[in-house]
């Protein structure tokens, strides 16, 4: 099926060109301007979207998860229909290969199907239940059932490096719908028209399946008023976002200063440490340079877990890899980056490593020539120089690392202590070196939400142990992912409903439990059947 | 077992005497002034109490499930030893009456001893796993595993109003030492002595169970230095507090500045509406008055679910309901509140409902004889004037309650709509009430953690489903519960282990289960056995 983007905005059910200043969105690889026409949302629609959100709210809410999973599922084929001009259009805004959005359209919806399938299991609803106890002394016991439930309207902000995934119909906004929440998306303005492609199909998603009018709407910002707005409104009750610390930073900054603080879920920065014990360094130098490599420069590095920084003991094995790497490097061709904004911070990111005295360059891949490209950047240190230097810490969003070469295990837990919160951690490892990883691990996991061994950072799993955070400034919120089906407990809270007649009960907390859910019964973990 | 109070503070091993501004504590039935004299804690007291706390935190952590639980139940048996001396100070020092004091001495060991069992069922760790696909196209599936870990030190502020169940070893700090947290508590000051007392029972059982030193520290403050430094102290991960909204917001604003912003769990204001809808109220309005008068009254209304809003349809039964109600009031005896600041913001809050031309005060209790007496007093006023002041929302903490009457039942869901969020709502319900009870409950479940059918909201009971928690501002975060095993997940937060080998997996997430866990495995819950 083809799409002809036409520049609109989605509120509601209502389809229209915006009123307010138009977007500035070109195709990064040549610097031109794109057609058509995107203009922002105004603040008028701001409090249009998030009334009907509202409004639709408590009828959403009341939906069955059965229901819901095949919203989500519809979104899911809709999007997969349209899959051609979506992956075209994204290609053309974003610079991104074809065959890397090929893969990310897939996942987008794989993951709207991930959460179809957890909505079913009904895992989501933490059902507790404690049974009544009226004979009990001094005092009798009530009968106490809780279940979870959704917040109210989300605010979603598309992110910009992954225009499918973590953006309109990404992890985010399908997470909250399976909550049970309405979500309000602002777009990323470097992919306006892959966003429309995809709000259209959740729309078209929404008539086919009765969703009430205003679960979903879709709006466009040329500055920063219209998310500045939607995350103050009263009627918005949770906030996603993937992008950068400052942005994070200001939402949550709006978040907790409103009448009624909201949480903010949102996922910053983070130079996802790896760690080569020296067993592994010594066995697979190769393999590991190889892997570091392909890691690193996969998608111009434009990735929140792009391998940022990599840590081992000195000696012949980390010269052999750095030889390795370096020539790896050399060979890496360059990739356009995703926006001219992105592509000058990597810049100034890399000459501020390249003028630091404490780090030095030890390889550049190739320059590129179309505009904005990336040449990958590889830089050493030592772990003095960067335990006295935080500044090393500062992510370089792109294909830049530094190699930090530590005296000795004790400097390399020193290191490891010194880190900011991270979203992973990776060790390369052998049998030899169990004993230096278990003397890590408990320092990693106090530093990152997921530790991989003897893989890469990049290619997040969806799937229900994900976890795709971590501690600040990784994330605002270490308590949660925004990867996996554990993304849904973002948007829900827990209600406890004491002595309920049982007319009055929702239906997953009855005795008969009719939605077959495994459930907590007076402590004791109860199977479905 | 008789406990002399000495007025020290104690810090890891440590017990001294604090060397900041001495503490003006009284007992609030006469005003004198109570000795020993207890000095507040210093700013290096915080240092090195945190310091402690973050050394014993990898230690701690690493105990087994059963050994905290052995060591929370350690310290119910120790404060079950001393309990006459506790009960006697904490009365001395609360005004409270003896027998509300038991129970509460009771209550605190059996929230101890509930999330002792909880520790044990392991519920709290959720295990999630994903079996690894090496197969899988068009890339292998890795294996995922992801297990909760706790935050780290957690400061605690004790509450004036339990002295026990919500102070240095309540449901904070049990749920805390439960997660794995080092806690350091900021003592109530108006409650030195009972701190006192049970702080060295904590101290003694973690001697007795090896606990690291740091794991437990209490500390004292004259006004309000010790406690914002221990929020603002980087070793802190999180805070909880039970207290006023002013209190609350002042320690989220200090959480949120600091470099890293950590959570914290503060439970504010709540004037718990009551509902009796009219098949309830005709058929049994004795009982209902009788039920509400005993729950407002009780303890001076000192509690955060005191009943202190009614809303009912006008008419025959709602006068009937108030002139019995009337009556009760009249009848009810003073009670000592808990501090001249408490009594002193009490009569303020009246005086102020009294001057409002909106309200009327239909009933006034016996003004009783104490100093810092709490008179009972009962208003009326009208849904209309209720939705045109807000202030008439403003928690009057003690034994004060607006009836507010409605027209219908359209302005009584218009009244609900309008509340703000609180720790519980009630329903007074017969079965002829149904339909109007299904109106309420998707608006009360947006207003409140908990909602209860035909009882009262006093009393709260600590049970797996319970949830003592609901949204701004009756909490600082509606996603969780500081009473009942849940309140363990506050303390909380997931780590991802990416194909681990087995012997460097934690305990819980190995093959074998040693620990015989109910697991989510592929998407499935899977027993332990």
């Amino acid at each position: 099926m083809t799409y002809h983007v036409e520049g609109v905005q989605i509120i509601g059910t209502k389809v229209t060109h915006g009123k307010g200043e138009s977007i500035h969105y070109v195709n990064p690889a040549t610097g031109e301007s794109l057609e058509p026409i995107f203009n922002g949302s105004t603040l008028e629609d701001v409090e249009t979207a998030c009334k009907l959100a509202d409004s639709a709210f408590d009828i959403y809410r009341e939906t069955s998860p059965e229901q819901r999973a095949a919203f989500l599922e519809a979104i899911a084929t809709g999007i997969e229909a349209v899959s051609g001009s979506l992956i075209e259009r994204a290609a053309l805004e974003s610079g991104l290969p074809t065959a890397r959005l090929t893969g990310e359209c897939a996942r987008t919806c794989a993951q709207l199907r991930h959460f179809s399938q957890a909505l079913k299991t009904g895992e989501w609803l933490g059902v507790r239940l404690a049974t009544a106890q009226p004979d009990r002394q001094p005092l009798p016991g009530p009968d106490l059932r809780q279940r979870q439930v959704p917040l109210g309207p989300v605010a979603v902000f598309g992110a910009s490096n992954f225009p499918l995934a973590f953006s309109v119909a990404g992890g985010d906004t399908a997470s909250a719908l399976a909550a049970g929440c309405p979500v309000v998306v602002k777009a990323h303005s470097a992919h306006p028209g892959a966003s429309e492609i995809v709000g259209m199909e959740v729309q078209k998603a929404c008539s086919e399946h009765d969703i009430p009018e205003g679960v979903f709407s879709l709006l466009y910002d040329a500055g920063f008023d219209v998310g500045q707005a939607l995350v103050a409104d009263p009627r918005i009750s949770a906030v996603g976002f993937t992008g950068s610390r400052r942005g994070g930073l200001a939402l949550m900054a709006i978040a907790q200063n409103r009448p009624v603080p909201i949480p903010v879920y949102a996922e910053m920065s983070s130079i996802n440490p790896v760690f080569l014990l020296p067993h592994a360094l010594t066995s697979r130098t190769e393999k590991i340079a190889q892997g570091f490599v392909g890691s690193l420069t996969m998608g111009a590095g434009q990735f929140c877990t792009n391998p940022g920084l990599v840590i081992a003991v000195g000696g012949e094995a980390l010269e052999h890899f750095c030889t390795l790497s370096k020539q790896l490097i050399i060979d890496a061709p360059a990739q356009t980056m995703l926006t001219p904004g992105i592509h000058k911070a990597y810049v100034a990111g890399v000459d501020r490593l390249a003028g630091n005295d404490r780090a030095k360059s030890i390889a550049a891949g190739q320059p590129g020539k179309a505009l904005g490209s990336c040449q990958a950047h590889l830089f050493r240190t030592t772990a003095d120089a960067f335990l006295d230097d935080q500044s090393l810490q500062d992510e370089v969003f792109g294909a830049a690392s530094i190699i930090v070469e530590c005296r000795d295990h004790d400097q390399m837990l020193e290191v490891t202590r010194s880190l900011e919160g991270q979203l992973t951690v990776t060790l390369h490892m052998d049998d030899d070196d169990l004993d230096v990883a278990k003397s890590l691990v408990p320092v990693l996991e106090r530093k990152a939400g997921r530790i991989l061994v003897d893989g890469w950072p990049t290619g997040v799993e969806v799937s229900d142990p994900m976890v795709h955070g971590g501690p600040f400034p990784a994330t605002s919120d270490a308590r949660t992912t925004s990867v996996g089906s554990a993304a849904i407990a973002r948007f829900l809270r827990p209600v406890c409903y004491q002595s309920f007649p049982s007319a009055l009960l929702p239906t997953e907390l009855r005795d008969d439990n009719p939605r077959r859910l495994s459930r907590l019964v007076d402590g004791a973990r109860v199977a479905a059947d």
